[in-house]
């Protein structure tokens, strides 16, 4: 059978999550019972990980497996046709059969759009997280070279997961304001459920000064998610892309 | 009584425009029965203008009066705490009474915003146009300088529009494009129906190589409207600001 690898681009805000799940709609539920639909037979979606409800995707990735002759760059035009609005096929493409979304996987990159502004902001409300109060951005930029590199991300992890090796490495991270809006990228191997998240709550803290920078090195050394910041909301998240060798 | 100016922000997706109608969903139906509650005295909002359903504002400013004794800035909390999440008042004061947000303007801002890109955006859709050709935006640049200053812009005015005196004047127009999107703004004294989304769909024009740059002018002299370009569509139209004295 041939392998199809897929860029998705979608908006969540509309979806509960990436994943599918009987009766409730999702992007993985819309989008394979859509392909399935079009080609006649059975497909199954390979994503490269999860998204949480609200979570938006740039660059989503995924594969399946058909029998279907169509060119492996044709495949977009022909899903994106059927697709809702709020999802698209960027990319489509034949890879090797060994390709697998997930564990093929050698890195991943988030983007995070706060919105720093005493006034909600109507038109960004799907897409940045609002946070009225002050922030002082170089205090954040500074904090950010604590999470470079290899380290247990433990503390930054949603209390409850089932992972058991929690190292991570970070290759990047950066933080940028302009017009009210901070936008936070970070690339890295792999990232723990909720991790991004996390970290952006508390980079959060220590811009407004509830946390201080020279304890963020403490936070992490503590692998205990009671001492990092809170986790920000879904709706400020985007994964940008899926890096392959 | 007291008159009290707002500036608003909306995210214009929902709404049937701004101009109250009956049974229909709009911006300034939705404030004025809210306000009208809110302080138990009938209230008439007055606007700067009309936007059209779909068009987004982030500066329409408004005004009302009043016989509450609430300080003219602490309108915008009381007000703010009980607006769906696609409508806020970025700011509330006290004028004097001869002020009216229409009559007393001295002009407007409106950006424009593109999607050039072969794919749509699902992110991107309700506050982007998506162009997916190619689009020479040194060519639309050049064109921007061909409106600047006073014309009659009656090739730029939707047709079956009953205003007479149609000389506008654009004192500042720029065209910057990045990642894909093109951010176009336009000020001036005044703005004839659907004018910014004609000027728009002209420029796109010219970007494509469909309108010679040096048409631009002819276009213009003309005044007919079945010379200049198609009304862009309305998601991509932000009212940006109201100037007064």
């Amino acid at each position: 059978m041939r392998n199809i690898k897929l860029i998705i681009e979608y908006d969540g805000t509309r979806f509960h999550g990436w994943q599918k799940q009987p009766t409730i709609l999702t992007v993985q539920g819309e989008l394979e019972n859509l392909i399935s639909q079009l080609l006649g037979e059975e497909v199954i979606l390979f994503g490269s990980g999860r998204t949480d409800k609200g979570v938006h995707a740039k660059g989503q990735v995924a594969n399946f497996h058909t029998n279907s002759k169509i060119p492996g760059e044709k495949f977009k035009y022909a899903i994106n046709n059927h697709l809702p609005n709020d999802i698209v096929i960027r990319e489509s493409r034949e890879v090797g059969e060994e390709f697998n979304s997930r564990f093929s996987a050698t890195g991943k990159e988030y983007r995070y759009l706060i919105y720093n502004s005493k006034i909600r902001s109507p038109i960004l409300r799907n897409y940045t997280y609002h946070v009225p109060y002050k922030l002082h951005i170089d205090k954040m930029q500074k904090a950010t070279s604590y999470f470079l590199g290899a380290h247990d991300f433990c503390s930054f992890m949603a209390s409850g997961s089932s992972v058991t090796d929690t190292v991570r490495t970070i290759h990047d991270m950066c933080l940028k304001n302009k017009d009210n809006i901070i936008d936070f990228r970070v690339k890295g191997n792999g990232f723990l459920y909720n991790m991004v998240r996390i970290i952006v709550g508390t980079l959060i803290e220590v811009g407004a000064g509830k946390i201080n920078i020279d304890v963020v090195l403490d936070i992490i050394e503590a692998k205990d998610r009671t001492k990092a910041g809170h986790t920000a909301p879904p709706q400020g998240l985007y994964l940008e892309r899926v890096y392959y060798d």
